[in-house]
C-alpha cells in the first residue's frame, strides 16, 4: 500500500509545543512567580445557562422512545439552519437555509473542503496565517503561494493581479493579526477571484468580535460573493463552543466551477464521509441564536474585548505599535527594539512572566511580531498591562 | 479552480430514497393499512438513563468556569480511551489507550482515513457492501475490485491469492448480510494482506451483536493484525448513539507502510483536520463502558436480537434461505421464486405491508436478495413474522 506522500511533506509545527515547553521551564525556575498567559487561543468563560439548559433538555428527550433522535438530517437540522439564516438576516444578509451545512467546527470544514478540489490548483494564503490552511493544502498536494502582511499594509494583504491563484483563503477578523478587511477590500478580492476563475474560502470564525459597524461580518455582504465564495463559521469563539463543537459552512447553490456545482459536491461529500453533528449539540447551538443566547454571547465577547482594550492601550502607552484588538480578540504587536519574535517571547516571559505567542510561528511575515490573546481573566489583563506600561 | 473530478464520477445512490418513495406511494394508496418497517438501519430504542444523566452532569460542568472544558486532547480524552481499552481487555485483547483515536463516528473515520493513502492503490471490497467504502474510494480516485459474496460462501468472500490488492475493507458482522467471519477466516485475510503488503480496514461497528463465543469481535484478536490492520468502531449500534455521534479507530504504532507510521500520519491528519469530539459526548460515551452502561446496552441489543430471531425463524418456517440474524441485527434472505430484489421488495410491500431493503442496492452480488433489519419494535417483528409464515 502506498501512502499519501504529500502528508509526509508537512513539517511538524512546534509553535505551541515550544511555547508550552518554555513556559514549563520558566515555571520550574520561578515557582513563586505569577504566570500571565496571553498565549492562549481557547476561550475561558463557561457556557451560558440558556445553552446548557437546552443540552439537558435534549439529553432528556433522547432518553424517551417518543422523543428519541437517531440519524439526523444530512445537512443538519432545519431548526438550526433556519436560526443561522436568521442571524445573517439580522444584518440584512439573505442566506437560504439550504445553502447552510452544519458541522462539528470550522477547522473540520476547512480541512474537509479540500476533498472538492483537484490537486492541480494554486492556493494563495495570507502570511502570517492560521496554520490549518497551509497544512491541509500541502497534504492535498497543492502548490501554495503567499500574500505578505506587513506593517505598511496593516497585515491586510491585497491581491497582486499579476499573479494567478485558484483557491484563496481569507480570514477576517484575522487569526493571528486581528486585522479586519473593509467592504472595499473584500470587493477587490472578489474581483480578483472572478478574473482568475478562483474560489475564496472565507473564514469568519471571529466575526462576532467586530465592533465597527462599517466592517463586514460576512463575505456575502459584498456583491458577487455568491458566485465565488464559500464561508466557514463556528460557535467556538462566538459562544464558547471550543469543547462543544459546532460550526457551519455556507455553500451557495450559485457556485459553479469547472462545470460542477460545489453545493452538490459538498452535499455529497458530507453525506458520504460525515454523519451529522450530535442532535444534543445542534439543539444547544440553536439556543445561541435566541435573544437570551445572543445576549449571553455578547456579554462574554464584551468581557474579552475589554481585555483586548486594556492590553492594546498598555502597548500604545509604551510606544509599541500594534494592529488588531479593536474588532478581534487578538492584539498583534511589533517586538520592541526590532527584536525577533522568539527573543521577544523570552524577554516578556523571563522579565515579566507574560506568555505571548511568537508571530513567526504563523509564517515568515510574522517575524519580529507577537500575538497576545484576550481570552484571559480581567485580573490577568490588568496585571499584564501594568507590566507592559513599563516596557 | 479545477474540481476533484473523481468526486463527480460517483453515481447517485438512490437506494434509500427509492425505498422511501415506494413506501410513500404504498401509504398514499393504502391509507388504512399498517406499514411494517424492516427497512430501517437506524436504532429506535432511547438512550439509557446512565448515559443521559452523565450528559447532563457534563453540561452542568460546562456552565462553571472551574469545570469548563475548551479544546480537548487531540486523540480524545484519556478517560474515554482507557474505558475503550478496558472494553477490549474484557475479552483478553490488549489495546494501548494511545493507539485509540476518538471520533464522531465510524463513517467519518472510514471516509477520512482515505487521506492517508495514495490515489494509486487498488481497493478490494466485498460485494455486497456498505456503500461508503466504495464511494469514498472512488472520490479518492482509486481502482476498486470486488470479492463476491454468494449463497455458497455464505456471503463471506475469501481472498483470491492470484489477485493483488493494496487496501482491503472488511465488515464483520457484515452490513448488509449479517454474516460474521471466523477466526480462521480473518487469519487467512491477514495472511493475504501480509503477502500483498496490503492494509486491512476492519469495520467492527456491529461486534456487540455477536452471540457465538467462538466468533471474533475484533481483528486484533487474531495474530498478526497489528502489522496490517486498522479497526474502526462506534457506539451508534452498540449504545444507540446514531444521533449522538461517537466512534473510535485503533491504529497500532506497529503499523508501517511505505516507510511511514500510519499511527503518526493519522495523528497528524486528525490534529490538522479535526478538533475533537464534544466533551459532553465523550463523557457520556465513557459511561457506556461502565457496568450499568454495558448492562443497559446489552438489554437493548438483546431486544433487537430477539426481533432478529423472530424474523429469521419465520423465514425459515416459510422455507426461505437466510444468512445473518444470529450474530448481527440484519437478516439477509433469498427472494422467493428467484425473484429480483426490487420485485421482491414490491411484493412484500404491496401484499403484506412489509418494507425491506433490496439487496441489489448494496452491490451486484446482492441481486435476488433482501435485507431485513431488526431495529424495530417487538410488535412489528411479530406482525411481520405472522405474514412471512404465509409466504
Amino acid at each position: 500500500m502506498k501512502v499519501n506522500h504529500h502528508a509526509l511533506e508537512l513539517e511538524q509545527n512546534y509553535l505551541f509545543s515550544e511555547v508550552a515547553k518554555r513556559i514549563r521551564a520558566f515555571q520550574a525556575a520561578n515557582p513563586s512567580r505569577e504566570l500571565l498567559k496571553l498565549s492562549i487561543g481557547d476561550v475561558t468563560r463557561p457556557l451560558s445557562r440558556v445553552v446548557t439548559d437546552e443540552m439537558k433538555a435534549a439529553a432528556e428527550d433522547m432518553s424517551h422512545a417518543e422523543t428519541f433522535h437517531g440519524y439526523g438530517a444530512e445537512q443538519g437540522e432545519l431548526f438550526l439552519r433556519e436560526a443561522i439564516a436568521g442571524y445573517y438576516a439580522q444584518r440584512g444578509t439573505q442566506i437560504a437555509p439550504d445553502d447552510i451545512f452544519i458541522s462539528d467546527g470550522a477547522k473540520c470544514d476547512l480541512g474537509n473542503l479540500c476533498d472538492l478540489f483537484d490537486a492541480d490548483n494554486t492556493v494563495l494564503l495570507p502570511n502570517p496565517v492560521y496554520p490549518v490552511y497551509f497544512d491541509t493544502s500541502i497534504m492535498s498536494g497543492r502548490r501554495v503561494i503567499f500574500a505578505a502582511g506587513t506593517k505598511e499594509n496593516g497585515f491586510l494583504p491585497m491581491p497582486d493581479h499579476s499573479v494567478h491563484a485558484d483557491i484563496i483563503y481569507l480570514c477576517s477578523p484575522n487569526n493571528p493579526t486581528g486585522a479586519v478587511y473593509s467592504r472595499e477590500q473584500l470587493a477587490e478580492w472578489i474581483s480578483y477571484a472572478k478574473a482568475n476563475g478562483a474560489l475564496i474560502l472565507f473564514d469568519a470564525a471571529y466575526e462576532a468580535y467586530i465592533r465597527d459597524p462599517a466592517l463586514p461580518h460576512s463575505i456575502f455582504e459584498i456583491a458577487g460573493a455568491a458566485d465565488c465564495a464559500i464561508e466557514i463559521n463556528s460557535l467556538s469563539k462566538t459562544a464558547g463552543f471550543t469543547g462543544v463543537r459546532c460550526g457551519w459552512t455556507v455553500v451557495p447553490k450559485t457556485l459553479r466551477f469547472d462545470g460542477a456545482s460545489l453545493h452538490d459536491m459538498w452535499f455529497r461529500r458530507m453525506a458520504t464521509k460525515y454523519n451529522g453533528t450530535s442532535y444534543i449539540i445542534q439543539r444547544a447551538a440553536a439556543k445561541v441564536f435566541s435573544p437570551e443566547g445572543l445576549a449571553a454571547a455578547h456579554a462574554d465577547i464584551d468581557y474579552y474585548m475589554e481585555n483586548a482594550q486594556i492590553i492594546k492601550s498598555a502597548l500604545t502607552a509604551a510606544g509599541i505599535h500594534s494592529v488588531g484588538g479593536e474588532n478581534a480578540p487578538y492584539v498583534w504587536f511589533e517586538a520592541p527594539a526590532h527584536a525577533e519574535s522568539w527573543d521577544c517571547f523570552d524577554t516578556l516571559l523571563n522579565q515579566y512572566g507574560i506568555a505571548g505567542t511568537p508571530g513567526v510561528g504563523f509564517g515568515t511575515a510574522g517575524q519580529g511580531w507577537m500575538r497576545f490573546s484576550s481570552f484571559c481573566t480581567r485580573e490577568t489583563a490588568n496585571q499584564a498591562a501594568a507590566y507592559l506600561a513599563k516596557l
